[in-house]
């Protein structure tokens, strides 16, 4: 074990993930607390009934993972039901907490399969791809503490701009810049706080990255500057796959140097996604990755600061092999007589033509001259696709802070970008599920994370708007956003807009408490967001809430996730002030003993409860970060005399890296009535 | 107004559905309550803030239907996520419960939209497809008053046989005889209580409707007579697919007396379900069906005694034509270069395929010499299947009161069969499901009812299976059932097998009360599931309960629909004697005050809460309903002194209904101490 209770066992001739940062030397013999399987790629490990098991990072079911399977295996699934074992994000770390205390890393950049006492109800059972790969045992007192030494393993989370704590509205496509206006216009006329707008995939020309349509968006640059007048943010999209297309430079470049992806006989690999075919950048190319990275350089230098990395699992629709396959397997069955079982073939051969293993055990790296299959390395395409362009901004404008979070990712990329979590829906579920990640996602140092708020596929009503937007303001990324055909969700189209504006406002004003949180996490370590389980040892009541967070050090949320509710039941695990927020000024306030209550929760008012002896800042709120001002800084304590609040704010931006300047303050007084000094 | 509180209104020519029996006149001027569009096929109605609307039957969500878009319209779609429109069954009936009380029943046999504050958050519209339709506007004081006006309009619910209140375990499928053999040995050999096991389609020759096949189980009848003999009834499927296929008599039959549906030019239209190509007997011709209904003959002749109608909204996966064209799509791209959108056309193309509009376009019924599309008429179909069958029982068997129940079903249905909730999941989110699905099928007469236990689709967990088993043991129809390539859920094949042993019997001791208070629910027209909100009118914490319910007059329940849960926030509505069942034997009881309480519930036990003056019985249980002992009936009371339950037994069948004895029995005494005398 090395000094900080983290021991590594290296089995086979593992591939380099760069999951973990400086490292450790492998120690001898076998891993403590599991049992290796005689396969070499195996182990088991036996739970007691009420053991708990936590991490998994982006995954579905609750904090709590225990009684299902998953699957590290970076996914394009959008259909996120109790049951998927995979999404976009591969998190091999779990948690043990029970009468042992620990963690597994395992390292390994394909599919690793956890079953968390789905076979047996009380066993663990973890099988990786292949006997190449690293263990890394990871002993602490608690769970928090071993997610400290996990963190500290595996390096300093990424540290959003202070303005992406700003409201970020997206949808699947504001089509022109005429678009882009309206919703601005939406906002800012019906004094609703924004920050950002998103450009999906159709600012691009025809789908090719690094362009944009001189039709929809004439003038560009000056478009980007008219928006940031206006202290809005654009963020565009960039894809994975490059658009063949003879003349696009970026296409024609990375053919000519060979920094595509090849097939097994050396030919580029050809698949098809939302530009029809493409090649896919071989980030695990270093020289390509650079190559990259530099082109984000043509967005930024339109003044563009913020970019999201989507399809980099990277998700492939069909490859031109696989259709042509499935073709003809379908014209066969012309003119013929169609059992029933010729036509499930017929339709699976169709349906199973994205993401398939064929197309990805037919794509090769070249990492450091030698080839090796994608099929093994999968886990590892969003992360450098990401750190290609992380490494690339500290070149391009190292004054800026430029935002960046992917869709796909690996333990280690928390280190260069944030992650948002996919393609969810507009599902009541999703509340919760957003909420169950946040913890998750924290334990791997993906700090700056967020939902699709409102949901992104299906219709949403308002009410859910209403419910989801109570949890959205505690979520570091708050972005709505929304698929292509489904109902229009900007906060101003729905019909109680005096409630949106009101919880919004809420978000500006609560940014300071959340910023500051965001960095102490960030520079120490810690989880922004834990379960009650983390912090109320020994309660057993807090150790099964799976719909309630701490939210930084001063105070817990309960989000209403039912439709038609009037409240919900919470678990108070200790004496606690609930605020009962219907606007950023005018609140009721109670306080709530140690047990369990039903609280009621009109859709148009947000509750936090803080905790004892502690304190929550507030400002005015403003239309944007920009115009926050900080003066107006006040408290709400639950008798705290002289509680301690570390205000963190940014203070300029050195090498690509936000200076964050620090203000300890006291607060003394109760409730709203406080005041506090810069001790 | 008529005599019962019940208004009908004409609109255009209606098709006569049968969902009202005897009827009443149609009243002249507009419908109460609501504004009727200019479109004459359209209405609107206000709803205040805090309004409720209950109703439309099988339908996803909560037992308050507000909040969403509903579309009656039987479908055969197995992803019963929380956005979906329609299920299997179309049950265009809603109640609007706030400052005015009413009912609303759109009689039209085709697809009805309610918006039911979907689109404005307190309007709800209806749109129906067709401008001819009858609207009944149902008066009451209170939703339970509506709703047994309603359930006087349609008729009395269908009486499941005695036995089928057992436990029946189904999979798709048991192959053959000795599969059968082995889950009744499973069952038995386990000391777990078992009635009934199911034949899934595979038991037929081909998939051939009232065919067996002799490979897999020769001798069927006497097949059948081994299982009665251990006190198991066989329960086959019935398709509505007809397979073409010469020599096959029924196929002949049907085929040269023209009792299948035409298409437009008169030939018999042809589609494929499971037997390949089929055609669907015209149940809407009084003769097509009469011949159906007679075909179970050919089973009951062999000693079965219970069935399930499927695949009757009809399903289909494709009709010759969409296929071909599909196929000669697809085949187009052959050699070409598929871009992107084509790709998606090629994709939609095949995936369209299944239970097209244009296919239920191209499809005829025989009304009374006249030809109507079916596509006009589609929700009448599962419902006019299972009629022929029920209406043929009482010819073949009048001294059985044979089992049947449907997947589709329109309102009236529910006088000749139950329904099941059709092909779930293995979600957690189901078993809510489940539970807030019985209230609501309740209203619209459906009593004999119940999901696939543990779920149909997709995987389980033992946990699962425990607590969906909590919730399973009152269904009226408790039946385990799940899909091909799911993981084996018999009871018998999990861990802790005592914990599944003891639910199971608890069941079989909840008999007496389950069955008595079906009853009840059947000849009163009441509901034996009712919402909280039924019952303690004004009490705005029990309106608002969505994850419990009353069953019957004494007791009220509240499942654990939660994994990794060690119980739950339970809302008591009156002061009630909490019973947590270990056992049927083993049991420890609390009082709980009004008022909100978290109740700890571990997955091993069933937890009742008793009703103020109100008395469960049980009775020892028996390894099937033919062996329950009704001399061992005792009772559980909350201090009853001279509490009344009034027992049902089935005496007897006469005219293929079961033969009701009662019993009026007073319970003195408190907890377990009771005793009681008839009275």
């Amino acid at each position: 074990m090395d000094i900080n209770g983290i021991s590594k066992f290296t089995f086979g001739a593992p591939f380099n993930t760069n999951a973990v940062q400086g490292g450790i030397s492998a120690s001898s013999g076998m891993p403590p607390h599991i049992r290796m399987g005689a396969d070499a790629r195996s182990f088991k490990c036996s739970l007691c009934k009420d053991d708990k098991v936590y991490g998994m990072g982006e995954a579905v079911r609750g904090i709590n993972k225990r009684g299902w399977i998953y699957e590290t295996y970076c996914s394009d699934d959008p259909m996120h039901t109790e049951t998927k074992r995979s999404l976009y994000g591969a998190h091999p770390f779990v948690i043990v907490d029970g009468e042992e205390v620990f963690g597994l890393f395992v390292d390994y950049p394909d599919r690793v399969v956890f079953d968390i006492g789905y076979t047996k109800v009380n066993e663990m059972s973890v099988t990786i791809g292949a006997p190449d790969f690293d263990i890394y045992v990871i002993e602490g007192e608690t769970p928090l503490e071993v997610v400290r030494r996990f963190r500290s393993l595996i390096g300093k989370s990424y540290i959003a701009p202070f303005w992406a704590f700003g409201f970020q509205q997206s949808r699947w496509s504001y089509n022109t810049s005429a678009d882009v206006r309206n919703v601005i216009d939406g906002y800012r006329k019906n004094d609703l706080p924004l920050d950002a707008v998103y450009l999906d995939i159709d600012y691009m020309e025809s789908f090719k990255d690094f362009t944009v349509s001189e039709e929809r968006f004439p003038d560009f640059p000056e478009f980007v500057n008219e928006a940031k007048s206006r202290n809005i943010h654009l963020v565009p999209i960039i894809d994975a796959g490059v658009k063949i297309e003879e003349g696009y430079d970026v296409y024609e470049q990375g053919r000519d140097n060979g920094f595509f992806c090849k097939d097994k006989d050396g030919r580029d690999f050809v698949a098809a996604v939302w530009p029809g075919k493409v090649c896919f950048p071989d980030f695990l190319n270093e020289k390509a990755a650079e190559w990259f990275g530099m082109k984000y350089k043509r967005l930024t230098d339109a003044g563009i600061d913020g970019f999201w990395n989507d399809m980099n699992e990277p998700a492939i629709f069909y490859s031109e092999g696989c259709l042509e396959r499935a073709i003809d397997k379908v014209a066969s069955y012309k003119g013929r007589n169609v059992g029933i079982y010729d036509f499930f073939a017929l339709k699976d051969a169709v349906l199973g033509l994205a993401n398939s293993s064929e197309d990805y055990s037919s794509m090769y790296h070249n990492v450091n001259g030698k080839a090796v299959c994608h099929n093994t390395v999968h886990n590892l395409y969003g992360f450098n696709m990401t750190k290609s362009a992380s490494d690339a901004f500290a070149k391009i404008a190292p004054d800026k802070n430029i935002l960046m979070f992917s869709r796909a990712s690996y333990i280690g990329m928390h280190r260069c970008s944030g992650i948002w979590m996919g393609d969810n829906q507009s599902w009541w579920s999703h509340i919760k599920l957003n909420l169950q990640m946040l913890p998750s996602l924290n334990m791997c140092g993906f700090l700056y994370t967020g939902a699709d708020m409102v949901g992104f596929g299906d219709n949403c009503t308002e009410e859910l708007a209403l419910r989801w937007l109570a949890l959205g303001i505690f979520n570091p990324l708050m972005r709505n956003h929304s698929a292509l055909g489904t109902r229009d969700q900007e906060f101003y189209r729905f019909e109680n807009r005096e409630a949106f504006r009101s919880l919004l406002k809420l978000r500006y004003a609560l940014i300071p408490y959340l910023y500051s949180e965001y960095i102490n996490a960030a520079e120490t370590d810690d989880m922004m967001f834990k379960p009650l389980a983390f912090e109320y040892r020994g309660d057993k009541f807090a150790e099964a809430v799976e719909d309630q967070l701490l939210v930084g050090g001063s105070i817990m949320i309960a989000p209403v996730c039912e439709p038609n509710a009037i409240g919900r039941s919470v678990y108070i695990p200790e004496k606690m002030l609930a605020v009962f927020f219907k606007s950023e000024n005018s609140f009721r306030t109670k306080i709530y003993d140690k047990g369990h209550h039903f609280v009621e929760i009109p859709n148009d008012e947000v509750v936090v409860f803080i905790r004892g002896g502690k304190a929550l800042p507030l400002v005015n709120s403003a239309a944007c970060t920009a115009e926050l001002d900080f003066s107006t800084l006040r408290f709400i304590a639950n008798g705290a005399e002289g509680a301690i609040f570390t205000l963190c704010r940014e203070a300029g931006v050195q090498n690509g890296r936000s200076v964050i300047e620090k203000q300890t303050l006291a607060v003394f007084g109760d409730e709203a009535e406080t005041s506090f000094e810069v001790v």
